[in-house]
């Protein structure tokens, strides 16, 4: 939520001037995204948002984040599709960091989204699992289950601190995971981050998911889980099945679901809500003093964690 | 340079209704100004900045910076326009803040302008001076000289470690300034704040003057002078005369100089930069631990100030 690397006239200027865009009209530094510098474009030739990518952006991940959300557009999906260079090329350098220029997508987040963005969501993450079947680069899940246990292992001695009996409950959940995580479900290309943050919506109607920087190939349902976490959750942490039945339904209106899938979405609903609790812990016990960023709270990705672990089946979300 | 007040969709969109300016297609965040929270609005209607003003800005103001704002762009000039509400006012709330939308201007600030620049600058100031003698409202300035001794007081104790021999010029420059600060020349309202960050540009020509949180009723000359502060002086705090006879060629093509204002002219760019240079020095003292926004530096204006004690007469700007 800050714009981090300051970008003056003549260095855009003579960035753009590398693409057929027009000439420049307006640039706004935008607080999208925590990660990277985003500016807001508009030049005679439209309106475009430009990203410098900063230091926790792998360089040579970036092909793979273009390529899929060029992918992705290129088959009519609401992402955004990155503009190609004079050159051809759609990364360059601007200010010392790689940068992009990519499509405008008109929307806003919907802070608290209804059963039927619920739909529409479940609609376009299952649009975008079909869509990626045909995408040739790959990249692992860094923040996959073999990170998990790592990942705690560097709050371990913080945990319970911070939430009483959280230690037990996770080595209780990462030994569950090693036992039980599901093998042999349908694969493919993730985005893995489907917040609400993450999608925009004008009106009732999906107009743009954004943000592919977590994107990555794994299980197809567990993506699914992620939503379910991130949509369909109240404030007060209460679950709500009704958000989630339209998730689900949409999902499944354009990509069935197979039932060894929906056998697994309480254990994959427990890794997703598991995987987010992990990295809130970590940022959370590592706030640079006087940091002007709230770090997430984890607490309610524990909560979520409990109540999947009650879960008996997926009948609890909402499917048959 | 942030965004201090987040704004949901819902509340937005209930904000929104108020206006006639159709649906909500998107809404930004955006890093402009240091004072209040931007956003960068798109509906059906256009494309407006929404500003929820923050507790620096004094909400009994408003009515005057709303209503020159409106006043400005009526006649012409390239300012921001007040959108009306449904019920005719410009001034709401919204997240428990006053709340304004304006037009959007294009055009990018520049960073280092050319005489070009500086030309077309001074004739849009000139211009704003000229459309601002019938505006009925006025607002003292707040910052004029009657404050610099006692902002400087504030920092006096560690004003020799931040430059050193800055309190013996200091105060024998507010000396000279209760001698020689002029009387009797033309009055009316003054931008104030007319740095490079407040004037947008599409190509050479001025499309864009923002900002208007410190215009107030003092003389018109002395506005001239923050802009030959603002604009004329290189990186490397060398005077660029080529810009200020630009700047200040372009200011008398509007509205001609008087002798006593060319005679002022000096002691007014003294003064101007005595008060960025002691505001800056009061800030740049008093900077909270972990601040991600960087101070200004004193020391530019300064050296400005120096410059301008320096100067015989307004020759020295390029004025004949």
């Amino acid at each position: 939520m800050a714009v981090y690397t300051p970008v003056d006239d003549r260095d855009l200027e003579a960035f753009l001037s590398g693409y057929d865009v027009g000439t420049l009209l307006s640039a706004k530094g935008i607080a999208e995204g925590v990660e990277n510098t985003n500016y807001l474009v508009r030049t005679t030739g439209g309106t475009f948002i430009l990203t410098l990518y900063e230091q926790r952006v792998d360089p040579a991940d970036l092909p793979f984040f273009l390529g899929l959300m060029e992918h992705c557009a290129g088959k009519g999906l609401v992402t955004p599709r990155p503009i190609h260079r004079c050159d051809g090329t759609t990364l360059s350098i601007l200010c010392g960091r790689s940068a992009a220029m990519v499509t405008f997508l008109d929307g806003v987040a919907v802070r608290r989204p209804g059963p039927k963005h619920c739909l529409e969501l479940g609609r376009g993450l299952a649009r975008l699992h079909l869509a990626t079947a045909d995408f040739t680069l790959t990249r692992r899940n860094g923040l996959g289950p073999h990170a998990w246990r790592p990942l705690f292992d560097r709050s371990r001695e913080d945990a319970d601190r911070v939430i009483p009996g959280l230690t037990a409950i996770v080595d209780d959940e990462l030994a569950a995971i090693d036992r039980e995580w599901p093998a042999g479900l349908p694969e493919g290309v993730i985005h893995a981050d489907l917040f609400t943050d993450n999608a925009f919506f004008v009106g009732a109607k999906l107009s743009g998911i954004i943000d592919f920087y977590f994107a990555c190939n794994d299980i197809l349902a567990y993506d699914l889980a992620v939503c379910l976490n991130a949509w369909c959750f109240e404030d007060d942490g209460m679950f709500n099945v009704t958000k989630a039945q339209a998730l689900t339904a949409g999902y499944s209106a354009v990509r069935p679901l197979t039932r060894e899938e929906r056998d697994a979405l309480p254990m994959l609903a427990r890794g997703s809500a598991l995987r987010f609790m992990l990295t809130r812990l970590h940022d959370w016990l590592r706030v640079p003093p006087g940091a002007l960023v709230t770090p997430k709270d984890p607490k309610p990705y524990y909560e979520r964690l409990r109540f999947h672990r009650s879960v008996a089946s997926a009948s609890a979300y909402g499917l048959d």
